[in-house]
């Protein structure tokens, strides 16, 4: 599936490709699944007005997983016939994932976790890297409170499951029924925010003290209800920071902010190994899911890759509970 | 010394008041030697749009290094005739140190490093646990590159010391022949900002890549020359941050921000056996001083007690190279 034009209503359509050769460090993978995220919605809404789209024409799609049909020279970790999962292409000069096969830079992939379907394990690299990089660099341990923004979102609940697998006291804001009911499976406690403001449910929740985490998934704005729900010294980790926004609370309360961007190895070429070394871990993790460790949560509404159109227009609705993932 | 009023051109005034009675958890300190800082200086012009600004009359002073006159209940690591130094006052409802005796609580101090005179060990306190906070916060570490803005700055020259000490490639900005030598004799790299803009600096020493770490002791809208000077995933370590800043360039790099406010456990009784753990380790670094680990840098004009007034007008004019120290 290929994007000729960027815009609100740009669409895919199917076109043949040549298959693409495999090259040093690289392997060609038969993709069987391919997960939509929100910043592949923003690619093709926004197109070049973000410094990462792809030259039209191009395939869209970063996350995957499939199964290895060629390895490239110095490709160690991996034989043909392997399963495997990652996020990486469908950005600047990467080809994506929507497509039957796809180059990817071995770096940048694990093998799949076998407790998962092609389709859950397409769900987890970009949010799970997300999650995983998150908590870490803002030294989530057993114990804290944690505060997830968004957390029956992609990134969210997977940074929740990851959260209370660290044996952290796990708190998330949502809204809507459903949306309670998955945090509360999670062994999570939801917070309604559009019921409750911050300094309530600070107060409730951690004796006015602040929370010592917040992983706002969320992002933007929202920011402001993070600097607010932070305990002294707290650490507050962000998905989207493309804003003015005052720090007075970062002074007074001598706070960390953790920016994560995951699409940098794929950019950059930049510390590639790093991404395949925690998809090995999430791997792990999701291997104990039945012990409750990790699961990605799909969405209901199944969709061929022809439908891609449809699954990135269900994503920006709102409409989506869980991760769209669409089969190949 | 007390002040009456706050303001640009508010006066301190000599006067009695009767000597501090020991209590559970704290000491009595003979004070030998106070320091001034920028937040002592910002306390007397700004007042109460502070909001750490003690109620008028009031003792000001953060640090000092004396000699322990009384030990109250439940202190065992100090005893009377002990030398000490620390940061444990002079804000809120905390008397200061611009007095011949005060009470300070026993977990905010140490042991005065013995190859410190009392005017060097009055000057580091508050400094010294700035800049060890926001190292640490940053995990700043042997081969990395860590530029610091301010570099002979009061907490500037001890964030390049610690710096260098942890094995790091230190650079530092300043402007000034004398204050380029400082840096020099400390074994980093000077960089004149007004000479050099951010792209000449980060492409001479980096390749472009940027720094890991940055320390900008300038803080406020200096920080946005420090997103610039960032490395990819860079840590970025401020001391101010009370202002609106656009963040994306946090987003496209994926930086950490760590905002430094030392005060915080004195404000809000948090945790603050860590500065009394932090100054013994700057204690033990002082002793290798010879090494060139750990000297604090002082002003070349000597203040009296009755002086602290002037301290104060040199500190804020910028003539001052090295802390200011008022012998009591």
């Amino acid at each position: 599936m290929i994007l000729d034009e960027y815009g609100d209503n740009a669409e895919f359509h199917l076109t043949e490709l040549p298959q693409p050769s495999v090259k040093a460090g690289h392997v060609v993978v038969r993709v069987a699944a391919t997960s939509v995220n929100t910043v592949d919605t923003m690619i093709r809404q926004m197109g070049k007005d973000l410094p990462l789209s792809p030259d039209l024409p191009a395939v869209l799609g970063m996350d995957f997983a499939g199964t290895i049909e060629a390895v490239g020279k110095g490709v160690t970790d991996f034989v043909p016939g392997d399963e495997v999962y990652g996020c990486a292409g469908g950005l600047a000069n990467l080809q994506g994932t929507l497509a039957e096969y796809m180059l990817a830079d071995a770096r940048l992939i694990a093998h799949k976790p076998k407790s998962l379907s092609m389709r859950e394990a397409a769900a987890l690299p970009l949010v799970g890297i997300t999650a995983f990089e998150g908590l870490q660099r803002a030294g989530a341990r057993a114990g804290q409170k944690v505060l997830v923004h968004g957390g029956a979102g992609g990134v969210g609940h997977v940074a929740v499951q990851l959260a209370k697998h660290l044996g952290a006291d796990v708190y998330a804001t949502v809204s809507g029924e459903k949306q309670m009911e998955i945090i509360e499976k999670y062994g999570a406690t939801p917070i309604n925010y559009k019921a409750e403001k911050v300094t309530g449910y600070v107060a409730k929740h951690t004796d006015g003290a602040g929370f010592d985490v917040i992983f706002d998934s969320v992002g933007g704005a929202n920011m402001t209800n993070s600097f607010e729900a932070a305990a002294l010294n707290g650490q507050v980790v962000s998905t989207v920071s493309m804003l003015e926004l005052d720090l007075t609370p970062l002074h007074f309360k001598g706070l960390s902010l953790h920016v994560v961007f995951m699409l940098i190895p794929m950019l950059h070429d930049h510390k590639r190994e790093e991404h395949g070394a925690i998809l090995a871990k999430l791997a792990k993790l999701a291997k104990i899911a039945d012990a409750g460790a990790l699961k990605p949560l799909l969405d209901e509404t199944p969709f061929g890759l022809e439908e891609v159109g449809k699954a990135h227009d269900r994503l920006t609705s709102g409409q989506a509970i869980g991760k769209l993932v669409a089969e190949i």
